[in-house]
């Protein structure tokens, strides 16, 4: 087939966009070549607001043909949290033949070696980044973020983990140069001389299972550095979040076709109701390589059953924030109530335990009593929250029934410092609009611990009264290594402590945020810059993005023959 | 405690070196620091041959005090394959002291930074190399390699290996930066700037688990790339070669003294016989990292146990090569020859399976048939090893009785076109040495297909009829994916033949070298150039060296700030 993106045009369109992202892996200073506001779209190509939501519509009530193999039905029940019934179908696939058909193209894709494979997953990034505010409707009534945190996290921030994925994946496949002169000097005799060649392989076909709140966001990072490093990938959705990644699909579809090479590398896999199609693709033969973002419980069964695979899974932790001392205590309560209220605490990062002694502690406007701290902090996501336009633009909507559930059964668990309150959505009226609670629960008394010390998903807090700083420090030590972490806060004018916390995180591995009282939240990670995730406590067994995120999706085979 | 060898000094000594290891692993062309000539050794403070035979005859019959921590008994009864009583105890750990002693110095360890690691390792890797004629006698004692190849191969090419991992470990660590300003625009609003930090972090402690037959070359990679990224190793030596890593384990333990780091940081793990303690080691909480060369049994065992750690195993396949035609029979002949005797065949990357068309063979002598291929290559093979004193050189002594079972058993097989030759050690009476048998197989009768696609460790070699090219390609396919293979071969002079042959090692994922006539041997690769394994099909999980071999050795903790 000719080619109507050839590779010379690819490296001339966006080979200095790969280098930059390399330049900015490297420095891990700011850098996005994906705008964040709406409004710098719809020129160049891309899709404006008014076009944007016009595309979006279009695609309500109707079919998605990618134009799969072995597709032997259509599929799809997608109801918003907004309570939008999307109404689209997706092609459900017989495995076996759609398996065999994304090996096809493999050998091509191989062969384009590694600098073509990146340039082409740039193009598939850049057709998607033309289409955010398209995506960005399908982000929210999918996940059910709110209109300027789909457009955000579920666009440029999605776009950014992908590119900086294949820039990682490039830059892994070109360590070992394509070939080598080997000369050994013999003495007296002739040196020894061997021509080498090595070429990076694939390892199969790639399952991306993805999730409900962040398809796009926390599905990119595996979905490129696997098509990067040569491999076919083949996405599962989360049923309830399908189109995201089904238009990421069609996308990637036509870019790999206009480039010469076999659609049929990416594909994607919608399931039937209750089908629960993960487990057998995750243990197919074919597959490879798994990447996972999810529940504990299915991440672990897949790390102890895909073992033919190489699995990268997100699961889920117990994430702390330190409260010991502070010099901008008002800063510190608007930074904490953000981190708290955004997409209503639905986020693998939120923080979920706030450590505050008892005794209380030090701060730029006097000593405040544990009961302060925690009152002010519910002022403070009262306020944030007050207005319902503000609250409904910052929460969302609830994803999901359990989610509610767990949020009216919270003010169960201990003294509620802050109720929940029920938010009416006048554009959405069926959407479940909830602002967090806040629990007092003790440090020291055993059923307290055994509710904060689980993970409680959702718009939920718990302000735990701690003994000391020390006590603390030994805390978020301890739920660290039992249940891990994505995401660490302290808020401390003490070197002592401050070093203390940064020791436990070093130590038991997870990230952290320090005295954050700005515009940064705990719960955010910018791509290029930031790792999400350690893979090193059981939040999580990979990091997003790192070398050892990419380097075994991959290996190389060397071909050495006499001179 | 005052270091009497500080970073400064180690910089000086040794940064040029790690700058040259980088430098080679990145253009892949012919590199070592590391003398391979005996002779080369005896001045700067190296040990020459008289002298390392001295220290190595005053270890027999002692006791290697390593100064452990919960040494509760002292083990040890190597008997060398020369039947040469070694005689020689070594610590016998209580693992619940040691253990906790090995952690105490991690945080210093880590706090050192990857370049002093990295160049700790470099000074460990000096002293052994000026000791080499010394481990030369150690890995002849244990493994059974003849002299020459004792030293070259536990000597300086081990130790190419070990630096290969330093600096594949180093490079890893040092792609994030130490630091990063982060300064997003936002407007006409202030920046928002973070400073932040970034620090590799060690897993926790390594388990090395040695072989018999080469302790040091397989030993090394893993050893030294585990505590170059930052964690603790414990070495557990095989009961039958444990001399040769004892004495790494001492010199670790000196230098890490010297330049002011816990020696607990190395430690050995030895054990009584029958004790089987690599089982408990490898499922204990605090092991986070197992690299393992040995039986594909007990590899599977760990990779599917050892859940709580990062598990790297090399374990065994069947090696093909492929003999379809050649513009050098001679060479090929003689080259294969050398290929199946070396250290009698003990090697994971000697070739078993010669697949041969039946019809025969073009070469620059003429056609040549089946039964003149094998007939020719039996004589090479017995002119090779006609002289008993090169014959002894050349296959140095049988591992254990196990090999020597396999040789006389493999006769049974199939029609002995070279039996097995007992040849007498002179200098070494007790040593069971054996010359290769090569046994003839059709690779279309299901009984030969049960005997060649198994391995069959030691000097035991199948020349295989099959019916075409096309048939041996498919024979090599299916040989690598159901068995592994460290090493494939091919001999042919048709372009057609070598693209499926090359085709088939991509999509298969195994090393491939073509046509070798000269003095590089299938079996044999070079560190800083030659990958050793693919880690891509069922004989290793990990290749020898790469970036996904070190890169989840560590992690990587970002603590971040306003600014």
């Amino acid at each position: 087939m000719a080619a109507e993106l050839t590779a010379h045009e690819l490296i001339a369109k966006h080979r200095p966009t790969l280098d930059q992202a390399l330049e900015a892996i490297r420095t891990r200073a700011y850098w996005s070549p994906h705008p964040e506001h709406p409004k710098a779209y719809g020129e160049n190509g891309s899709l404006g607001a008014a076009e944007g939501k016009a595309a979006f519509d279009a695609l309500l009530g109707g079919r998605l043909d990618l134009g799969q193999p072995g597709t032997d039905d259509w599929v799809g029940g997608e109801v918003s949290p907004y309570s939008l019934d999307l109404g689209i179908t997706y092609p459900h696939a017989d495995v076996d033949t759609l398996l065999p058909a994304m090996r096809r193209g493999q050998r091509a894709w191989r062969d384009a070696g590694a600098e073509t494979r990146a340039l082409v997953c740039v193009e598939i990034l850049k057709r998607i980044s033309d289409r955010t505010h398209e995506f960005a409707h399908a982000v929210m009534h999918t996940s059910g973020q709110a209109f300027m945190m789909a457009f955000q996290a579920g666009g440029p921030h999605a776009q950014d983990r992908g590119l900086e994925a294949v820039a990682y994946a490039y830059v892994e496949q070109v360590r070992t140069p394509e070939t080598a002169e080997w000369t050994k000097p013999q003495g007296k005799r002739d040196p020894l001389a061997l021509t080498k060649r090595f070429t990076p392989v694939p390892r199969g076909i790639a399952l991306m299972i993805g999730c409900n709140t962040f398809p796009t966001w926390n599905g990119y990072p595996g979905l490129f550095a696997s098509l990067a490093t040569g491999n076919a990938v083949l996405v599962k959705p989360h049923p309830r979040a399908v189109l995201p990644l089904a238009l990421t699909v069609q996308v990637a579809r036509d870019v790999l076709a206009e480039a010469g090479f076999d659609p049929n590398l990416v594909a994607l896999a919608a399931e039937r109701p209750g089908e629960g199609i993960a487990k057998t693709l995750a243990t197919r033969p074919e597959i490879r390589i798994v990447d996972y973002t999810g529940s504990t419980e299915f991440g672990d069964w897949l790390e102890a059953n895909a073992r033919q695979a190489q699995v990268y899974t997100e699961k889920a932790g117990v994430n702390t924030v330190v409260v010991e001392s502070t010099g901008d205590y008002k800063g510190m309560l608007s930074n904490l109530a953000f981190s708290l209220s955004l997409y209503s605490g639905q986020m693998c990062t939120t923080p979920q335990n706030l450590l505050v002694p008892r005794q209380g502690i030090r701060t730029d406007e006097g000593p405040k009593s544990y009961d302060e701290v925690v009152t002010d902090l519910a002022a403070a996501v009262g306020g944030l929250l007050g207005d319902d336009a503000r609250a409904n633009a910052l929460l969302g909507a609830i994803v999901n029934p359990d989610v509610k559930a767990r949020v009216e059964a919270a003010s169960a668990l201990g003294e509620v410092a802050l109720a929940s309150r029920e938010i009416t959505n006048p554009e959405f009226p069926g959407a479940v609009v909830r602002s967090p609670v806040i629990v007092k629960l003790d440090g020291a008394k055993p059923d307290d611990q055994t509710a904060f010390m689980n993970e409680c998903f959702g718009p939920v807090a718990f302000a735990v009264a701690v003994d000391s700083a020390a006590d603390a420090v030994e805390l978020l030590r301890r739920t660290i290594r039992e249940k891990g972490a994505m995401t660490v806060g302290a808020y401390t004018t003490s070197e002592e402590v401050e070093e203390a916390v940064r020791e436990a995180c070093l130590e038991e591995c997870a990230q952290l945020s320090l005295n954050l009282t700005g515009g940064v939240y705990v719960n955010q990670t910018a791509g290029f810059s930031d790792f999400h995730g350690s893979g090193g406590n059981p939040a999580a067994n990979a990091a997003l993005c790192d070398g050892a995120f990419v380097a075994n999706r991959f290996r190389v085979v060397e071909v050495r023959s006499e001179v």
